[in-house]
């Protein structure tokens, strides 16, 4: 056998986001590109701001010496001390380089941290609906994913939370804006989510993390103030990544930050480090960390996101479908009219309506909409939805 | 405990190179940049060709549509077919983009190897003197690496890998030219090691992959031509970064080839890309593949670390020194005129020279400089060298 036990199951099971990646392929072969709706990627359509390309061109006339060689395995000292001033004024806590380090993006960041912090079989409470890639993050390293259902319109559930925590809880994972839900957990929250984590750490003797995923942080509709996390917990841990914010999701650049409050933060970040050399990123991409240190404030038009959410919303509730309204990021996860939404998705695909289901989000009964296409893409979708809307609702 | 058991025990570890990191951003406060030779690290202080800068320049001026996106994670086809082009003209082999993954540089691609072909508790064989990383490499994915010393020129030796050889032995990983040696596997020692893997192959009714992590495939001297892995070995994988013939290892760029005659080599494929998203690379940066494409007959200037080698060679054998002359990458790894290696560099350190112990490869009795500096350090460091050599030799 060519390849491990664990490669063959991964590959069985797949991961519906690739399942449909295919599909979409032989649609497009079959119809013709204008003639299929594809809304199952989070592949943001926009081009980068004009600041980033600005800020290449001036990094490419004007080369800094020696800037194509390794750096420590930290990140440029000067482009973490840029993260940390944006986030001292956004949270009102005092960051320094000391506590940020550059990643090849939130799926590097999430995986540097689960080696640094998991033994064998230590849990990590994930909610869902959650991106799907958070279990293999998780197993990577041998932990356990643990899942938390959600309330109906996908907030933290605090008893069921309180429930799972138990003597091998080692983190909690939350990612606000939430892929799939879009909506985003209030600060409120995220303050009770610190209480009880706190009062748990006390009971067990243990130290829980609260992990925050947060590569639509500056994706936040409505003039809503993104909550950071830092506050709520001692042991706490952003990521972000530039990804959806600066519209570069193939150039790999993110960030860790450690809470400036978490008393073991100094042993936390040597392990960072560490695994960020050895688990094979080494550092992240210096033309990156050299591009986005002067953009820490910059993200691409948040409007048009929005615009496109009202429409979609707009138009799929005065269809009858049942959806939570999104507060960020570009996405959309209605309630599938019949109860097993791979059917339901397999409908949507009968009208070249290319969706995710549920199931490939811990979360059967819903399905994800990716609204972050052309407006061409988003309106010729419209029809699909409602021939199925008009059979099933 | 903020940290994992496994954390703990690799900082504890350290690691030599980043000890003499340390020790260098020490010396350097005390005696003065100028006044310290730090030939510890493989970090080229050669610019990128002129070849790569336009490249970069030119994708900045006329931006393909949507090239900051993500891309199909094996990375574009367009890149995969240029290096499949080259591979074949270097090889005689028909490669396509079929057999080419993009990942972010060796480090990164194997990693992704190891996850894709290893059960927990196979074996991987590595040749000491051995990059240290290669150990960490193996054991992020369950594996055990099993060190075959080779003979006093640093060359394969074929009765050792024989008796190491069994049951779960799942590779063999070769690394020619050799960090910390410099020396050149010859095609007749390939064909060797793949004639023993056969046969063993065939005994023990296993598959053995033959891995070729070659960095430094382009950094050859004395008009040496590189013997490629894949005539002698079916299940054979090359792995190649652009960090030192294109001096960007800042950048994060390197691939995987596998060999087009490897019977399973789809079903390894698609483990490959599976493991390049999940443990978090997602995809090689896309601005570095774009540019890279034109890019793959290109290398630096050889002929400058041929002199620097010359040059150090000859001064260090005629102070004593017993040096196996290296015939590509820019390492030199001398043997120690007193037994104990870290001894030995600690005496150099009082002449504010640089170096890594041969205990960092695995390999003691000897020590690795790195002579990828300006002559400047390079003949600063010959006095330290001269001294200590008039008190051992």
């Amino acid at each position: 056998m060519a390849i491990s036990n664990r490669s063959q199951l991964a590959i069985k099971q797949g991961g519906w986001i690739r399942k449909m990646f295919e599909v979409a392929i032989e649609l497009k072969q079959r119809f013709g590109d204008d003639n299929v709706f594809d809304l199952s990627l989070g592949n943001p359509i926009v081009e980068p701001p004009q600041e980033f390309t600005g800020e290449v061109a001036k990094l490419i006339n004007s080369p800094p010496h020696g800037y194509h060689r390794y750096m420590p395995n930290a990140g440029y000292e000067s482009t973490r001390d840029a993260i940390a001033q944006i986030l001292t004024q956004e949270s009102g806590l005092g960051f320094s380089h000391d506590e940020i380090l550059m990643t090849c993006g939130a799926a590097g960041a999430l995986n540097v941290v689960f080696e640094s912090i998991l033994n064998p079989q230590d849990e990590v409470i994930i909610l869902a609906p959650y991106f799907g890639e958070f279990t293999f993050y998780i197993e990577n390293h041998q932990g356990i994913p643990v899942v938390s259902q959600t309330n109906e319109s996908f907030q933290p559930d605090l008893e069921s939370l309180a429930d799972l925590i138990g003597p091998k809880t080692r983190a909690i994972l939350i990612n606000s804006p939430n892929n799939p839900s879009g909506v985003l957990y209030p600060k409120s929250t995220l303050s009770q989510i610190g209480a009880l984590i706190s009062k748990k750490e006390s009971e067990l003797g243990s130290e829980i993390f609260l992990i925050s995923d947060e590569p639509y942080r500056r994706i936040v509709f409505d003039d809503l103030i993104y909550p950071h996390v830092f506050e709520h917990h001692h042991a706490s841990i952003a990521i972000h990544s530039h990804s959806k914010d600066l519209a570069i999701p193939g150039e790999r650049i993110g960030y860790i930050a450690l809470n400036p409050k978490y008393g073991h933060k100094s042993q936390l970040m040597e392990a960072l480090i560490f695994w960020n050399r050895s688990l094979g990123f080494v550092n992240a991409p210096a033309i990156m960390q050299n591009t986005i240190r002067a953009l820490q404030g910059v993200s691409v038009n948040i409007q048009q996101y929005q615009d496109k959410r009202d429409l979609l919303y707009s138009e799929l509730t005065s269809m009858g479908y049942q959806v939570t309204r999104p507060q960020g990021a570009f996405y959309m996860f209605p309630k599938s009219p019949i109860e097993n939404d791979i059917e339901f998705v397999n409908l949507l695909q009968e009208y070249n309506v290319l969706t995710v289901p549920g199931h490939g989000f811990g979360r059967p009964g819903y399905f994800r909409i990716s609204y972050c296409v052309d407006d061409r893409v988003l309106n010729g979708s419209l029809e699909g939805f409602q021939k199925v809307a008009s059979e099933f609702i």
